[in-house]
Order: C-alpha cells, then sequence, then structure tokens
C-alpha cells in the first residue's frame, strides 16, 4: 500500500469553508493512488476557547480533565472532515484516539505516543476507507484522554507515518514552506526547497512557527520525510528530509531571530562553586526557560558578573525569583528588555571554517553591537538592541548569499 | 450502596459560575452519606451550536458523524464538574460513555441505552469516588459513538438509576417542578408535590416541557422515583412515582395546553374505504404529526368533512402535500391558525364519572366554543380559539379546584 500522511493544523479547518477546500486536496491525493490517513487539530481558536473554560474555574484545574476537555476540539474537526467527504460520495470515517487506539505513556498534557494499534485502520484502508484521526491526543494505560502537548497534531502525524510506514508526510498549514528567514522582516526572504532536520529543529526552536520541535526530532529519528505545504495555495512547499538529501552550496540555510527576548546580569555575583546552579535552579523549578548564559570569571576578585536572557513574559516572576534568592550574593541586577536574538542556521558550518568571522565582522561594519554570543555546532546566536533588529537580519541574510 | 443519580440539564451548566453552584448541590448529597452519580447534559446553547456546524457542510450530514460531534458537549461540561470537584478537594473523574461502556442499538441520533456495564463505576463509587458520567451517549455495537436524541441526558439519568439500583433519580433543571398549569398563564398555578408517570406523560407531550416522554416512560417501566428540582433555587421539587404512591383526592391533577395549533378541515372529502389514510399517509411520511382528528360520516352524501390539527411550523408543508395528493378529493380547505389545545389530565377521571360533563359545561359558561373534542383514558383535550386560551385554563383550573 501506498500511503501518506495528511495532517491539517487548527486554520486549515478553522472555518466550513476551509473544511470543504481541505477535503479538495483530500481527494486529490486518492486521485494519485494514495492510501490517505487524515490527521486534523481543532478549528483554530477552539483550543483555547476550552482551555479558557477551564481557567475560570481554577488556575491548577487538574490535568486529567483538562485533557480530556481539550481533545473534544479535534473530534468535531474530525467528524465534519469525514462528514463532508461521505457528503461527496466518499467512503470516510472519523477515529478517535480511543477508537485505534493510539497509546500514550507519560503525565497528561505532555504525554507521548507510544503505540498505535494497525489493525483496525489497515482493515479500514484495504476497503478504500479515508481515516480522520484525531491529532494531538491519544489513551494513556488507564484508558484516559491524554494529550500530547499544544501543537501535538504534529507529532500524531509523524508517529502515523511511521507505524503505518507511510511514503510520506504531509503537514498543510497556513505558511506554504519554511524560508531563509522571516519574509515579514524582508522581502529578501526566499524559500527553502529542502531542509535536513537538525537545521530545521534549530530555526523552529528559534522562532519559525512551521513545526513543533519534538514532531521534527521524531521524524528525524524515524527517517520520515516531511512537506510542509499551505493548505490554502496549491504550490509547492518545502521538504524537511536527512541531510544527503539536500542539495545546495549555501553553508548558512537561514537567519531566524526571536522579539521578545528579556537581558538580566547580575553585576558583582559572589563566585564560589554552585552559584550559576544557586541562581537557575529556582527559575527552572518555576519553569522559566533560561536561554543563552554568559560568565566574565574574575577570579582575583572572587566576584563574576553573570548575563542570561528569558523570554519577556517572564521577567516579572525571574526578577521576583532572583530577588528573594537567599543563596545567592550580588551588587545589582541591570534588566535590558529591548534585546532580540539573532541567528544564523546551517549544517554547513561544521566543515566550514571562518562562518562565526564573517557573521560578527558583517555585523561590525553595520555598527551594530553584539551583547551576547552563544554558538552550536549548526547555529551562531547573538543578542543585539532590539532597534538593530531588521538591520542585523538583513546584512546576515545578504552576507550568506540567501537573497538570491 | 444508598446509590442517588443527579442529572443537570444544560441550563444548570451553562456557566462557570453555574458549574460551582451545582458542585454545591453534589458535595451536599455527599455529606447526606450518599454515593452520588452525576449525569450531565452539554452547557446550554452547545448543542445548538455544534448542530449548526454540521448544518453548513450538509443538510444530510451524515448521522454517524453527526452523533460524534454532539457527543462532546457532554464531555466538556462533565470534565468541568469533575475538575470543579477535584479542585475542590473531592475525589470525582468523568466518564465518556465509551469508558464505562454504556451500550446502545438502533439508529443513529435515535438510539436507546440498552446495557450499562457497572464495573468500573462501581469500582470508583466504593474508592469514594463521584462518578461524572456523560449523558445523551452511548457506543453501539461498531464501537461508534451514538446519541440517543435531543433531551436524552434524561433517559441516560433513568437507566443509569435502573442499573445501579439508585434509591432515587433526581432531575436537576431550570423549572422548580411540576406546575398544575404553566404559571406564565395563571398566578393560581400550585406546584404538585407528586404526580403519577401517567400523568406526567400526559403533561410531557402536551408541552410542560419538564422532562422527555421517553424518559418518564423508561422511569415506569423501570419503577423509579423522578424528582424534579430547580439547580438554582434550593426549594422541594415534584416527585415522580406510581400510583398508589399519589395521595391527593383531586380527580383532575393539571391543566395543559399548547399554543401553536393549527387546524385543517378539509370540506366535502369523497368517502370511501382508506380515505383517512390517503390523507394522512404523505404527512406521516414528511414526519408532520397529526394530533387531534375528527370526522363526521354523512353516508347519504357519500362525502365527509374531515378536521385534523397540526404544529404550526408544519403548516405550509402540510398544505402543499394536501394539494398535491391525488389519491383524494374534497371541495375545499379551511385553515385555521389561531387554535389552541387546551387539556385536563388526572388518572382520576378513569374512576370519576362526569369529568366531561364539568369540563365542557364550565367552558360553555364563560361562552368558549369547543372546536375539536379529543380524549383518552386520563385526559380530556378541546381545540379552542386562540382568544380564549387563558380564560379556558383559567375556569378549569378552578372548577377543578387546583387553585388552591
Amino acid at each position: 500500500m501506498k500511503i501518506v500522511v495528511l495532517k491539517f493544523g487548527g486554520s486549515s479547518v478553522g472555518s466550513i469553508k476551509k473544511i470543504q477546500n481541505i477535503s479538495k486536496i483530500i481527494i486529490g491525493y486518492l486521485k494519485k493512488k494514495y492510501k490517505v490517513i487524515v490527521v486534523s487539530s481543532a478549528m483554530s481558536g477552539e483550543t483555547n476557547k476550552l482551555a479558557n473554560l477551564t481557567k475560570k474555574i481554577s488556575k491548577n484545574f487538574p490535568a486529567s480533565e483538562y485533557d480530556s476537555i481539550l481533545a473534544t476540539g479535534e473530534q468535531v474537526s474530525c467528524s465534519l472532515i469525514a462528514g463532508c467527504l461521505i457528503d461527496k460520495g466518499y467512503k470516510a470515517r472519523s477515529w478517535s484516539a480511543w477508537q485505534i487506539p493510539i497509546l500514550t505513556s507519560g503525565n497528561y498534557s505532555h504525554s507521548r505516543i507510544v503505540k498505535i494499534n494497525k489493525k483496525n485502520i489497515l482493515k479500514f484502508l484495504k476497503i478504500g476507507g479515508i481515516p480522520i484521526i484525531t491529532g494531538f491526543q491519544g489513551i494513556n494505560s488507564e484508558n484516559r484522554v491524554a494529550t500530547i502537548g499544544r501543537g501535538g497534531s504534529d507529532a500524531s502525524a509523524i508517529m502515523l507515518a511511521k507505524f503505518f510506514k507511510a511514503e510520506k508526510c504531509v503537514i498543510y498549514t497556513d505558511v506554504d514552506g519554511v524560508y531563509t528567514t522571516d519574509p515579514n522582516i524582508t522581502t529578501n526572504a526566499k524559500k527553502i526547497k529542502t531542509i535536513s532536520y537538525e537545521e530545521m529543529l534549530e530555526m523552529a526552536s528559534l522562532g519559525a512557527k512551521v513545526m513543533q520541535p519534538h514532531s521534527i526530532q521524531d521524524a528525524r529519528l524515524n527517517r520520515i520525510d516531511i512537506e510542509v505545504k499551505s493548505s490554502f495555495k496549491n504550490i509547492a512547499g518545502s521538504t524537511i528530509t536527512k541531510r544527503k538529501n539536500i542539495l545546495t552550496k549555501n553553508i548558512i540555510r537561514g537567519v531566524s531571530f526571536t522579539k521578545n527576548d528579556t537581558k538580566f546580569t547580575l553585576v558583582g555575583v559572589k563566585d564560589r562553586p554552585g552559584v550559576a546552579a544557586s541562581i537557575f535552579e529556582p527559575l527552572y523549578k518555576n519553569a522559566i526557560n533560561v536561554d543563552m548564559v554568559v560568565q566574565n570569571i574574575s577570579s582575583y576578585k572572587k566576584e563574576t558578573d553573570l548575563t542570561f536572557t528569558i523570554k519577556h513574559e517572564d521577567l516579572n516572576k525571574t526578577e521576583k525569583l532572583i530577588k528573594k534568592n537567599k543563596n545567592i550574593s550580588f551588587k545589582k541586577i541591570i534588566i535590558d528588555d529591548k534585546v532580540s536574538k539573532v541567528s544564523i542556521i546551517g549544517v554547513g558550518m561544521i566543515t566550514t571554517p571562518g562562518v562565526t568571522f564573517r557573521m560578527f565582522s558583517a555585523l561590525a561594519k553595520k555598527n551594530i553591537n553584539i551583547l551576547v554570543i552563544s554558538t552550536s555546532e549548526i547555529k551562531i546566536s547573538v543578542l543585539v538592541d532590539r532597534k538593530n533588529l531588521k538591520k542585523a537580519v538583513d546584512v546576515l541574510h545578504k552576507e550568506f548569499k540567501l537573497d538570491y
């Protein structure tokens, strides 16, 4: 069987008209002799609406019931898609996770799919059926509904592709592919035809809202090619695949950035073993994600300046936690809420020397001051004043030949 | 185990504030040492909202998918109630029909509950849990969600009371009980403390919107006492029970009425065997409910006048069907869209002669003309001009000593 998994995100099923539109996309694959497995998210806005109901009852609304509530959004959209296809004369059927079943492990709201029972779906595919499967959810060992985290329908699609050995997995969404940078910041942004899992992972976690990093990681581990396409425009998208499938001479594949970072500098921290752990432990415990960290060791003074960045929304919480932390002492806190992180990404930089130098000198030529630097194997990030953001993206996009 | 089944209708769970309110009612029964099984409808308005989504796709939206969509409304309300109770420190859990399971038979959207597996719920009750169970739904032999018709949460509650041998079943709703007549038409309406299943059946099908007739019938067959109470006011409600539990000397228990009837009279119908069937067959096939029927046989003329009533909303459809019906001939149609049906109900009339006479003479004294008469064992209905409706209800309410 030549199987394709098609995943539709919330915006792709956000209205009845859009559902009618995607039913045409599904029929298109049938005509190409594919056996089609459809995975759908909830209609856009629904998940938030349901989550808000629970918040009105309690800030600590129990996760087991929260998951049961959120899971209904996909049940509705899947039945609407199935009903639409049946109405057009096709053999379709909605499948809730418990009917398949899709088995999860882990905590509620953050579960992972561990097994998919193929029997029922295979039987349905064999008689020419189009199964429309609820994304974002499964059932756990207690026979209760468990969700796999926001955006988790991508993960559902990848796991279905894995278990059913699908030829490919197509993620239909409201963007038409992966771009070298955000087209909203520069019209020079170009669509990327193929990108490696690793590069896409760095792009995603840095703010390219195409796919959840978890799902890309799942696809990478299972060697599943993912095509990201627009459900509104019938044009080629981007394919996320293994490195050796990438045919490009470009060292750098994209320039990503964040807009809402905040920089903390603790000046004159008493330096002793474990001080960094003492600073970050309460932040970790309060689910505050610390991103870039720089420490200037000044051994002769037994003091150090420690700089780190967090998301803007965690500013107040972080400031309180630092100030009431009795395990550290420092002279003062400097907070800069007007910074942005700009990153260049590309597997090519592993084997190419001088990328760092080219990046820094390109920024220097435009008088852009670098506040913090952070590097990984395939990514270099710098923190800059937010007023320099567009200028920095533009110059790096040009420097690494992404403009054309 | 002393078990009580509490059913909450859509208006009782129509907002977060209302859900918090009913959680207090539930806790009240726990304090009285009851094991509590809760059944909930969807939040008011939700079911219609979901149904409207399907209508936008197709007027013939497939019933299997329609049921899957509608069933999500109860899943949300049950999880909200469970979450609210857990948040207050109680051991609660939502149960979807498939988790129990509740088994149905029959067509989608009109299924009936045939079996409830008690094991999981009993286990949960024994460890002190409060199961919050989705009303209105079950799963069928194909392991798919099937609903039991609008208002079906009442039926779910009755069947749960039956299978778990509950001491009683309390229907919480937005009315505070069953009244001798609609309090909106006369301030003399009094709340009825106990009413028999049979009387309630006649009251319900005549427009007293307290409970679905199907559910009352189920309760009657299984001898389950039903208490109808307000979820907003903490006052005694009405109990629906077997005849022998009714302690009252009143022959007539209530005066019910309809507001939106339409009377059709076919004048000069050619009288031959089967003519009535020929008239009503197309109406039946088009789901038009014919209520009262009167035929004046005039054998010497081989002609007859036939009068019947339907709901106002079916007026145009009925007129068209009659006019295009080639199997009948008649001289003219007279349509009166300004009529109402008034009924007196009471099991006492079976053994008491003269009730009919008292009814007719009471109406005559107020110069209210009777257009059509229809009787059953425990009910007498008359059709009157709608302008006489209030006057008719008032005089009958007084005549049969319901005013005090």
